[in-house]
């Protein structure tokens, strides 16, 4: 929508270089080259790494491509598809949720080394508060609806919607929080030079305009299964809790959810019909622990900051008789609907003293719930409910 | 189906006069009229009622009907029914399932004085593991769809399912357990000798013939909302586990919902679709810990006896390449689905060694997964998935 303001450069050439080099090199999720990186810094690690002089473990994730030199190549075709890298080194960096990674040493969930990001917005501010949504490419109508619905109402609280971008809940999730006016990321597994999948062109370039498209895949990378799954530690840690809206027993949503679960970040589940198989992951996970969600405003309470977002109670049916006591309401209930009582018969039904219900009822008449017809009483017409 | 047997005299003429006596004067729920028994025993408790010779707070309960001495026309009006008067003198009370009312001093939630019982069975042996199954009146087809399949689960699971005998939901659960060949027990919130719902009057007769009808009113009495509120807390004190199949957001079911977590029995709902406001009650409380279940094993796994049964684990979608290792199955992904690549191609796409994507192909080759072509290895037809 606006043009990019030209960025400050913050990263020196060298590093952001290195970085290039590290993402092309080290299939993630890569966690010894990660450590490799802390420990002597991106340029001298990624010169170790050319060089193949660098322990075992880090040699078993980049030997295979160390001699792929090609960052030249990558930061052309990245700036073709209007692209740039953030790495840690750059403010832009979403320094805060990623601390979720310090809370696992599971190999498979080891932070990115850099980050291709397309479109104009800032990542670190994109993903404060951002809640992930989730969820089964064969989603029923059901779903898709209320991904919609769930995304449009974060945007309009102003959190941002992460996804995948993938067929089914994804861009239901991308496409409600577009139309509700918010930002949205989508986190793909494959360079950001292609759309995947291809129905979803048009859906990505609009999320790049209003949002934010990442990958950690060098441009050229081809979606495959294991980036799928590896790609979803992304969508869990880049937000604050992560909302399941639909999924089979068996699913990459299921994946993302025990990523979001072991990355200490909120886990959600949206339910569905228990005769619906998209729904049973869903309803596993609320067993296991997850928050049941129904509505924005629970997504928001669970994720938003402590104490000053809460859920609004839901409107819950009034009745004219809510405001009785509860021997009003005894009366009430002992007064028949069509024939007329006197106070004798009315004291016996409700089990009250006749002087209890003889004030009861004079209450009764007053809001208009009980009628007095030559000495009995009855139910006023429409009074009930 | 089967004529009574004739049934031992075990409790005394008096006791059982008395207990009638009490069940008519005292508008349940009758806590004080409870305490002042348990001091005085039936007996001398009706004699002192009848006096009115007893503390303020049981002549509150108790005064407005003391006069009221049908015993004998109650006693008659039960047996032209086929209902008996069970007292917790009798071996046939549900002394183990009632023991829950000694969790609480709630007024409302008494033991009831006695119970009139339509039906053969015995209602001690009947209430071992019984489940309870509430919900809305204005239930949805799914809704009434779902308890008659849990009704029927748990029928043949050997659990009597407890209900109301109402519109929606507790009639579908009583005809689930029904059709499931099981017990099941309807508790009424008026005389036995009363039909209520009148439309369901087929109904309860198969449940009395098949399970038992039971109710703490005396004969003739009538209906009226605060009973069916009082009502409540017996399904859920005669049962292991309450569970909500689908029920508003203020509605009876919500009621005995929290009965039953008062009287500390386990507490479980049924979820449903988001955008049903007949679902929003059961969301409500799966969100304030109540156990979310899908099928009657899990119901059966909360309600059992502990260890003896536990829900089989749901059928989960197999793969064929769900029994190939990390490796394998990376190299797997990296085989195209239509073109045949080399292994150097295919090293470089899995980001592993060449040697290790050989020894991968050739597994890959021998499970079908893998065909080899003229230098080039390519993903088999069917093989994926």
């Amino acid at each position: 929508m606006t043009a990019a303001a030209p960025r400050p450069i913050v990263v020196a050439e060298e590093v952001l270089r290195a970085r290039a080099y590290l993402l092309r090199v080290a299939e993630p999720s890569a966690l010894h080259t990660g450590r490799l990186v802390d420990l002597l810094g991106p340029v001298a690690a990624a010169d170790a790494i050319r060089r193949g002089d660098v322990p075992e473990r880090v040699a078993d994730e980049t030997s295979a491509r160390r001699g792929a030199d090609r960052v030249d190549a990558d930061l052309a075709a990245a700036a073709d598809c209007g692209a740039r890298l953030v790495v840690p080194e750059d403010p832009d960096w979403p320094q805060w949720p990623f601390a979720c990674f310090g809370l696992t040493d599971k190999k498979e969930l080891a932070p990115p080394l850099g980050l291709w990001v397309r479109g104009t917005g800032s990542l670190a501010d994109l993903t404060d508060r951002a809640v992930a949504m989730v969820g089964a490419r064969a989603a029923s109508g059901y779903g898709t609806h209320t991904a919609a619905e769930l995304g449009a109402g974060l945007a309009a609280a102003g959190q941002t919607v992460v996804s995948g971008a993938a067929i089914g809940i994804d861009g239901a999730a991308h496409r409600g929080a577009l139309a509700g006016g918010g930002p949205t990321i989508a986190v793909l597994a494959c360079g950001l030079d292609r759309a995947y999948p291809t129905s979803h062109a048009g859906l990505i370039d609009r999320v790049a305009r209003q949002g934010l498209v990442v990958s950690e895949y060098p441009p050229g990378a081809v979606p495959a299964r294991h980036r799928f799954l590896v790609r979803n530690r992304l969508i869990a840690a880049l937000s604050v809790g992560t909302v399941v809206v639909e999924a089979a027993l068996r699913s990459g949503a299921q994946r993302t959810a025990s990523d979001a679960r072991e990355l200490g970040t909120v886990l959600m589940a949206v339910p569905g019909p228990v005769t619906s198989a998209a729904s049973a992951g869903c309803h596993e996970l609320i067993r296991q622990g997850a928050l049941l969600v129904t509505r924005a405003e629970e997504i928001t309470e669970a994720t938003g900051r402590l104490g000053v977002e809460l859920a609004r109670e839901p409107e819950r049916p009034q009745r004219r008789t809510d405001v009785l006591d509860e021997t009003q309401a005894r009366v009430h209930d002992a007064l028949p609907p069509r024939a007329a009582r006197d106070i004798a018969w009315l004291a016996v039904e409700a089990g009250l003293e006749q002087d209890t219900v003889r004030s009861a009822l004079v209450e009764l008449e007053r809001r208009g719930l009980a009628e007095f017809h030559e000495g009995r009483w009855q139910r006023s017409v429409g009074g009930g409910g």
